[in-house]
């Protein structure tokens, strides 16, 4: 069966995040979410009236945007994958997801376990005058921040460490030691933008680092916080969880040979 | 009576545009747009219990956004300028408008005619999938565009022109010689961005110059058409209006001494 790669972008405030619910299955509320997935595999039925499962490379959550999520699918009939890209954005049309890319995979290509690399981005809104035009796209912190204290923080993720701290307490991932490779701030006019790069993430990770991180420039915590929480590895010692609607999902990457 | 000058951000898709409407005074039907300065001035009636007359810098049209739209208005008790735009978001929260700075100005300053330049922006996003998250913030334009005989024809609007062709035909300026001091496209990932600057406008002129742009870029103008346009001054030499939601009024620039 072919093998299909698609790249996906979509709005999180639209969502109940990017797996399979319930919720999916109900089509009279229009108050009701749905997720990323299931809006593609119904999608995919409508134009092709096959039942097909769509992986994805990672699992956001509600509120979570995704400029390129990565996820594979197998259809029974070949198709043209830029026939196909037009098909699925004629129906995905009013969910709020769009797919801005797709190519043909390898049979072993699979977008969550051949992935080689995750980029997240994190951005925050940091004025007195809450948001207009951003509004659900950046986490609007309004207080003064102590942006080179948050700076200097937050060099103390880059590497490989246990990340114990800063991982939600429903956390499945049996592993908590992850290595960072890329880890940096931007400031530009009103925004405070992170971008942070690994081979993979614990739930919520990126989300528990801002929290900690905006604590530290609000001086509620000192900058060795963050050492001092990946050391002690207890949650209670790392910031809260920031919301999720100032984080996007940038980039998967993958070996060029496998796709 | 003091006078304030506002500086507004606002969400176009939110708003029938700047101007007062009749449909203002509608509270009945959550789907009927109401004004910005209809908002504006509903918040003050809330905030201060009076009737206050709030005027724009530029009387944007339904659908286009504002990063630094100014007004003014008087009140007969003076306010902490902090207070107050505390108090007026805290009333405009649910709107989509945002009063970001507010500073007290002199008696004589009046937001639209001691205005000395406009700067608008406008975005098109050229991909082929159509937009996500920037959906109702750009102009989606899926044909490959000619961006080098764009960028050549865009030099020709700068300097002092009769903009007879590109304005619309409900337009009531009576000159329709404009000076654009300032046109640069710029291109960006899948965006191009147009930045432009001028002491005033007419009707419609911005959207009209890119959509006559994108013309020539898909190749249906010559580059020369804005030329024989801006000669002939007729409207039907130009290429179409652009939609509204690719436009932001994005700063108005006042004499440092009146404010």
């Amino acid at each position: 069966m072919p093998r299909y790669k698609i790249t996906v972008e979509y709005d999180g405030s639209k969502f109940c995040g990017w797996q399979r619910q319930q919720s999916d299955a109900v089509d009279s509320d229009p108050e009701l979410k749905h997720s990323v997935q299931g809006a593609i595999e119904k999608a995919l039925l409508q134009m092709t009236q096959e039942e097909v499962l769509v992986e994805g490379a990672g699992r956001t959550d509600a509120g979570v945007h995704a400029l390129g999520q990565v996820a594979h699918f197998d259809l029974t009939v070949a198709r043209e994958p830029q026939r196909l890209q037009a098909g699925l954005n004629f129906y995905l049309r009013p969910t709020g997801a769009v797919i801005r890319d797709v190519q043909m995979a390898s049979d072993g290509f699979h977008a969550r376990f051949s992935a080689i690399s995750r980029q997240y981005r994190y951005i925050i809104l940091n004025r007195r005058a809450p948001s207009s035009l951003l509004l659900q796209r950046v986490w609007h912190v309004p207080e003064v921040l102590h942006v080179d204290a948050m700076e200097e923080a937050s060099q103390s993720f880059l590497g490989t460490h246990c990340f114990n701290a800063f991982r939600a307490a429903a956390c499945q991932s049996k592993n908590p030691v992850k290595t960072l490779n890329h880890f940096e701030l931007v400031r530009h006019d009103e925004c405070l933008e992170w971008v942070v790069q690994a081979r993979s993430f614990l739930h919520n990770q990126v989300r528990i680092m801002v929290g900690t991180l905006v604590w530290i420039g609000k001086g509620k915590l000192p900058v060795s916080a963050v050492q001092t929480a990946l050391e002690a590895g207890k949650r209670c010692q790392a910031g809260p969880t920031a919301p999720p609607f100032g984080l996007y999902l940038d980039e998967v990457k993958y070996h060029p040979d496998g796709q």
